[in-house]
């Protein structure tokens, strides 16, 4: 290890609609313009063994897919994004701006498929040990906004083609873990101005920064 | 549920080269004599999913895999086999014929990777709770045996593709299992002529069999 402080570990987090795309090239603006050396990255995925998991999970198939299958696929690509990303660069001192991450995980199967979230914890600890994001920008707005918002952006994959009523599960567990732990999670209310948004995240960026 | 008995539930185990494909052939055409209704699949797959994992997991690739995220992609693969393949069949009263099963797990990510067993077995309880095979049936051969006949069988994949260290764990990984549980495995030496190798698998089917 080097004696560079670690970079930090940021995760931009959401359900469908919530315009994660449009804010993550704020966020990585925001970061090259204040000379903060990062990298991008999304889960599932961030490498090649790992993407190709992602497309067996987005994949639409006959099959009905297990929970607990799905949910070791998760931290299967999880596993190999951090050993072979994630970690690397943090050790280099790059921030680490990351697309979804394990919040997600207590969302989409916690919340959403009601996968029991003991079964998470244990996970997230073989994968990660003690490592959870310095901050987790989450996005959020109502489901019925921002399904009306994503049906315009191309065909649904598995998890979009998902009803009103996941994407409401999904919702409240995400903002039931941000209340639990209000300073490592700035909730940003992604129905306002995108102005106003992007705001509100720079705010976010520039507290962490400070906090160097 | 119905009223039927389960069927049995037995894996075919064994290292490289010991002769899995010819013995598969000869329990199933043994279970069609006797009348006992079977179906055959094998690990990692046994559905389409499974399947694509399977692909993912023996794919030789430049990005080194992390000993976890292969251990969780075998687990997801069988999270879905179990529900989708093997319970079902189970419960309709027809026995499962399993090429590998959790003891391969033990015995190439245990043994051959080193990874922790508690982890394992702490995978094993979430992805099948109490189910275990009925019957392991143990094909064993030196390692240095069994990878000279292997060799004479196409192009390696990735575990293929291991040294002889690796599998000399994976060997005595499988031998410490059947020690610790004599009743549920039978292990079966496979460097003796076929004929021999057969007699003895005929023997313990019967004994299943008789056990009904």
């Amino acid at each position: 290890m080097s004696d560079l402080p670690n970079g930090k570990f940021i995760t931009l987090e959401g359900g469908e609609g919530v315009g994660k795309s449009t804010n993550l090239r704020f966020i990585t603006q925001w970061l090259t313009e204040q000379g903060i050396p990062f990298i991008q990255t999304r889960e599932p995925g961030g490498t090649p063994l790992a993407e190709q998991l992602r497309n067996l999970l987005l994949e639409k198939r006959e099959e009905g897919v297990d929970p607990t299958a799905e949910l070791l696929m998760v931290f299967a690509a999880r596993a190999q994004h951090l050993q072979r990303v994630i970690l690397p660069a943090l050790a280099e001192g790059k921030w680490v701006i990351c697309d979804r991450f394990t919040d997600a995980t207590y969302a989409y199967q916690g919340g959403g498929r009601e996968l029991d979230s003991n079964l998470i914890a244990q996970l997230e600890q073989t994968v990660q040990g003690d490592l959870r994001p310095d901050q987790v920008l989450l996005l959020d707005v109502d489901p019925e906004i921002g399904l009306q918002r994503a049906a315009s952006t191309g065909e649904a994959d598995r998890f979009e083609s998902e009803q009103i009523h996941f994407f409401n599960k999904v919702r409240a567990a995400y903002l039931d873990r941000a209340h639990s732990d209000p300073d490592r999670y700035a909730v940003i209310d992604a129905s306002v101005p995108l102005e106003q948004v992007q705001e509100n995240l720079a705010v976010a960026l520039g507290k962490i920064a400070s906090a160097l």
